[in-house]
């Protein structure tokens, strides 16, 4: 039997409790336990716990948390459950996907599937966090899943991945790489440090983004950057900040900022 | 597109009319109709209503039956969704073999999928009303879904089917990017840029290369990057250049100094 321990299931906002418990007891049905709730309306409640029936356990165990990054910032895999295309295409998987990307990370790494409000799901900000986007088919007709039925829809896939055992079969490209992955907080202080030099460089204007960011992590996102790449990439920003420091006001500013 | 008009849901005693509700909106969700309700404890019911969400229009055309005999008596195919194995086995489906079945059969056929009680299932003589049996697999510490979770994967995997029948289950990432992809000759170039400039910002040595390159063609090279994303890597060069282009005494100032 797979073990599930390093994946957490995140609910990014949730209106009605009844989606909570809903969700904690599809992820027991499931073998899955790690719940982490970003800024719930209404928690705790009692709701929760009784459409948990026997998952209180779940509930009870549940992480409160402020913000999306809080909850993934110990996370090498961020999938974002998203009912739309955007307007920039991030890396799509079908539920079955996202079970064997999980369950082949899951091994040696912690990861997160995140989902969003019952009416608005994850926002834009939010769905650039995560390195990839599951989509669940649904009819064109009405594609507004209820939040527990997707919950329950992405944990029975995984669960049937995981008897299945596929990590026999295909190797996934992480088992056999010879650095562990970067964490979301890393890969967060990467944009930051990124961003900064985009400005000092004058390629990037905050006042007019273009979505250059966006663009860029969707990009970064997409190679899953590993602890030695991270250190490559930080140091080649940390060098042309140093080479760049003398060319008058911008730099200034940057340090002011600072 | 496949055609579910020939496959019916049918509820047997359902007690809580927001499983109903929560049943018949999974089934708009994965384009099924047809709703049959066998004895429900309340209904119509306000609360059904408000769980359907959009799928309303199921709950208004729902047939309510005294009898699950009557339920299926226009079916060829009936199939019982059953929590625990019986004392007499009977042919027993997983959810996507039950898929399968569904689909084969409703080209021709009226098909019954059935889901009994919240708190006890199908009785015996109701399975044997069925010519399968359909388990979901969960795992053995908590077994029972809830009736709406456990109607939305037996729903999804049909969906799920039919797109597999008309291949479109898994489009392949390019199917949805909407940039072109790099051809090699632009990323060779992207690189020798790249080495340039690595080489200029002091961090890149050539006659001490420290596979420095090669690292940075894995990590480029896991995804495949389109042209968009390759004009601004270009450009974001190009602005480094262009900014540490009046600092070449000085960073040998420094070199002398070190």
């Amino acid at each position: 039997m797979s073990d599930f321990s390093n994946v957490k299931v995140v609910l990014v906002n949730t209106s009605h409790p009844g989606n909570i418990g809903a969700s904690a007891r599809a992820m027991k049905n499931m073998g899955l336990r790690n719940l982490t709730l970003v800024q719930p309306s209404e928690f705790p409640s009692g709701v929760a716990v009784g459409r948990a029936v026997s998952a209180t356990d779940i509930i009870e165990a549940a992480s409160v948390v402020d913000t999306l990054q809080a909850a993934v910032a110990d996370c090498g895999l961020v999938i974002g459950a998203s009912a739309r295309s955007r307007r920039i295409p991030w890396p799509m998987l079908s539920p079955d996907q996202c079970a064997s990307k999980v369950l082949a990370e899951a091994s040696h790494n912690r990861v997160a599937l995140v989902f969003g409000r019952e009416d608005a799901g994850l926002n834009n900000e939010e769905l650039q966090l995560c390195h990839f986007h599951v989509q669940i088919p649904t009819d064109e007709v009405y594609s507004s899943l209820n939040l527990g039925a997707a919950v329950m829809v992405i944990c029975y896939e995984l669960h049937k991945a995981g008897l299945r055992d596929i990590g026999t079969v295909n190797p996934e490209e992480d088992e056999l790489w010879d650095q562990e992955k970067a964490t979301g907080e890393q890969v967060e202080h990467f944009y930051e440090h990124l961003q900064r030099v985009l400005v000092a460089i004058d390629f990037h204007d905050p006042d007019n983004p273009r979505q250059l960011m966006q663009r860029m992590r969707r990009l970064f996102s997409r190679i899953r950057i590993d602890v030695m790449e991270m250190n490559i990439l930080r140091g080649i920003l940390t060098n042309i900040e140093y080479h760049i420091k003398d060319t008058g006001q911008d730099s200034d500013k940057r340090r002011a900022d600072e």
